[in-house]
């Protein structure tokens, strides 16, 4: 019997399919990296379908790849082993919201999009924010961030429970509903950041948060990108409760007036958020606004009405986008390291000056009050040349960020694309991490090859 | 040769004792368990001590039991199966504060307090604070919390890195410098709790704060413990970002009061803290005293300046000792249940009745913000019937809150007296929780019979 016929007699026919185009879909991310086919795509309706198909693939070798919506940057999703990709667009329900716990589970379906639309109706709001629309599967797995991540955390600090399928189909529960606990190995933090590589969620328990009585947004412009850089730092040192802290340099800026036919000053901006009670913002603002007079800040304008607020912030919203529709039949590759604060304002210029040298193009934007920034580059992936030159670049960034404390991810995660700096980061706890990978799939069908290069 | 021998050999001789007095130091913690000796005590100086030590254990099979200052709660630091107790109060040196970064890296014998006044040069404050002066390395071990747990998360949160020395004299390094990462599995997270089982830590780093532009400090007394509850359930799901928020039951008033001469009323009351600028803050507070008054508080009081606000908490603060001194002889049993929100009242309200019901003495606490909440309950060791009267009463509170989605331990670990409720609360989980352990402990040398009964 083929692949698809044994599938098929576990689940139903309509969840299983090898249609081209389907294949196709789930051969790719959004980024550089190669595409490659799997054998079949497989849509469970819950974790009993789960279950029957990793015990069913463990028994016959079988790589299976979970799949969310494909938005990861790293060639994550992509089959290279072929195989089954997994695809969670069937278990995409809201299982219960508890506002008073605020608390909210979900099946790993479940987009962001769609979680904040059903807690808006309580008051309450999920924090993490890619860039992208994702799952909330997808998220965990990466250990996703985004704007919020200064204020709230990333995704690990919101998961509370997880329920995970085992590679030989065993089912366990990470955590619980408890806002603490000393209890035993904290394996839910384990399991967020292991990108379909331990197990498959096949539900999440998260953290919601109360929609702030008051928000304001700011922007401010500066001479240079260190003058905008310093002046995140400092926001942060002083420990002014920022919600969001982002940095867009000169050249995104050019590209979104290009694309959206604005006209922004093309200067280095940062954009900010603050949530609170009004009384208590009014204060933030002003003491974010002196700190950035100090670092020379040449216009400082902030809205507190919703709809204000948005237009302010279009620029940076609309950055990713800018890029990839601006260079059509070109990918994205975008870098990802997180340094310690005080390294930010070093690592930024010197990524800056890579580019100028190498004669590319290319945006240098971040979250900058984590201290991680992205350049994205647009790159032909047919063209090994202009790869390789972004690699390089890639590389040399990636290797400052390292030799500086900082990590190579702050939080794309390593897929396939950052596998070559895991030992170079994480020294002999490698060989940690990979007994574990070990012990929970000894015939290493979870999506092979992510995280851990081929050794 | 004898082990004492032995172990100077690879140390010095001051290292290395087995004088009476300090093995009976080493044999017990300030709770009801049972006290038992280990052979030899040892005290490193650095890592390189630390891998040597182990390595020797880890070829003759001798259990290590690492020793911070024998605060914990659950018997985690008695060595039930004899062998080497490892304590590190020559390990205490403040290696490097990175203020800009908000970091510091210290070792594990560091305490708390000590980090503090450190700290405090530097208009920064470590957040987690147990009640007892306690080590960092023990701390981060049982992944401490306490009064401000709500507001800057527990010691899990706290830690950036940690320099472990593994079983078989490996070294690693869990984390980095940057705020967030998503690079390779999450070491860190699992090694903060894991209580000596799977590796010993000999450096941490640790994220730090700024101090607070301004403190405020509160203090509401209640009719029922039910409506302290209620109201402090109330003043988290409104999302103001309180501090601190800890309930204190009138039998615990009364034996403050009996302790220290005072004249507390003696009702359920609760304590507040607000950290923020003081335009925040006033609006905060006054949010705060609102939803008491809806909870029909007979009294709200509040101060800012720093030595009343120690004035108005001492009750608070005086609680623990005021029960350990008023019944001398006695050692206590602590409950450490930690449950959902919307489930703290009724918690409350069971624990309470079980102890009217059983005729005991107890106070009840906790830090309510979070759901956690303690019975204090002084047993005598030697009276089987006391003990087992109090034990039961611990057990059926646990179920309680196992049943409704929460943990048998908050903050306390699992030492010897929670390991019994490991597979209830995790399930399949443990299973994979004992499988780390296997991998990184073969011989389970380190801190034997603790998380995991011997099964
Ligand atoms: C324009 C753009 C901007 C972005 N900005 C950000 C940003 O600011 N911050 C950020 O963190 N990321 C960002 N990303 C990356 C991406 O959005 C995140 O990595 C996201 O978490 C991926 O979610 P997904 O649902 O698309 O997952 P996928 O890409 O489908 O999968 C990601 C990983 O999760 C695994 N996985 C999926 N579902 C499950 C499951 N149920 N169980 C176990 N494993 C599973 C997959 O195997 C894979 O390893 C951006 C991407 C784009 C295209
Ligand atoms: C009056 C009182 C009040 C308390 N209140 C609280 C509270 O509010 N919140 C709270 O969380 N706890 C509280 N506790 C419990 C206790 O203070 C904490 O558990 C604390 O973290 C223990 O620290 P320690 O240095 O005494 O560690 P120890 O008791 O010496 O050791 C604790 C555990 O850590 C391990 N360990 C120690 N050092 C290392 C190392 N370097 N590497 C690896 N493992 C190590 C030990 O083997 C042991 O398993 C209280 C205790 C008392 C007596």
């Amino acid at each position: 019997m083929d692949l698809v016929t044994e599938l098929r007699n576990l689940l139903t026919d309509e969840q299983v399919t090898a249609n081209p185009t389907v294949l196709e879909n789930h051969s790719r991310d959004e980024s550089y990296h190669a595409p490659s086919l799997p054998d079949v795509v497989v849509f469970p309706k819950d974790k009993e379908d789960v279950r029957k198909v990793l015990q069913f693939a463990n028994d016959h070798g079988i790589p299976v790849v979970p799949f969310g919506l494909g938005t990861s940057l790293e060639g994550h999703v992509i089959p290279y082993k072929g195989g089954i990709s997994l695809d969670f667009q069937m278990m995409n329900r809201i299982l219960e919201v508890r506002p008073d716990d605020m608390l909210v589970r979900v099946q790993p379906g479940v987009t962001r999009t769609q979680v904040n639309n059903e807690l808006k109706k309580f008051g309450l709001f999920f924090s993490v924010d890619p860039g992208a629309d994702a799952t909330l599967g997808g998220m965990a797995a990466t250990n996703a961030s985004g704007t919020t991540a200064v204020r709230y955390g990333v995704m690990r600090d919101q998961v509370r429970d997880l329920e995970v399928v085992l590679a030989d189909g065993r089912v366990i529960r990470t955590g619980g509903l408890a806002a603490k606990s000393s209890s035993g190995y904290h394996l839910t933090g384990l399991f967020v950041g292991s990108e379909g590589t331990l197990g498959v969620f096949t539900e999440l328990t998260l953290r919601v948060y109360g929609i702030p009585e008051a928000i304001l947004a700011a922007r401010a412009v500066f001479p240079t990108v260190k003058n905008a850089v310093d002046a995140a730092v400092a926001i942060r040192s002083t420990g002014i409760p920022v919600a969001r802290v982002e940095l867009v340099d000169a050249r995104s800026i050019r590209q979104v007036n290009s694309h959206s036919k604005t006209h922004y000053p093309e200067m280095p901006t940062l954009f900010l958020e603050f949530h609170g009670n009004e009384d208590g913002l009014k204060r933030d603002v002003a003491s974010a606004r002196e700190l950035a007079m100090d670092q020379g800040c040449l216009a400082f304008e902030f809205e507190t009405d919703s709809k204000a607020r948005s237009q302010l912030w279009e620029a940076r919203h609309n950055l990713a986008y800018a890029f990839i529709h601006g260079f059509p039949g070109k990918k994205q590759m975008v870098t990802d390291v997180c340094v310690p604060l005080t390294e930010l304002p070093g690592a930024v210029e010197y990524a800056r000056e890579l580019l100028n040298d190498a004669g590319m193009e290319g945006g240098v934007l971040g979250h900058v009050g984590d201290g991680n920034f992205h350049v994205i580059m647009m790159v032909n992936p047919g063209d090994r040349a202009d790869l390789h030159r972004a690699e390089s670049l890639n590389e040399k960034i990636v290797e400052y960020a390292i030799s500086r404390g900082g990590t190579c991810t702050g939080e794309h995660g390593v897929g396939v694309g950052k596998a070559k700096y895991q030992r170079r980061e994480h020294g002999d706890a490698l060989a940690v991490m990979h007994s574990f990978k070990q012990v929970l799939d000894p015939k290493g069908i979870l999506n092979p090859g992510k995280i851990f290069s081929v050794e």
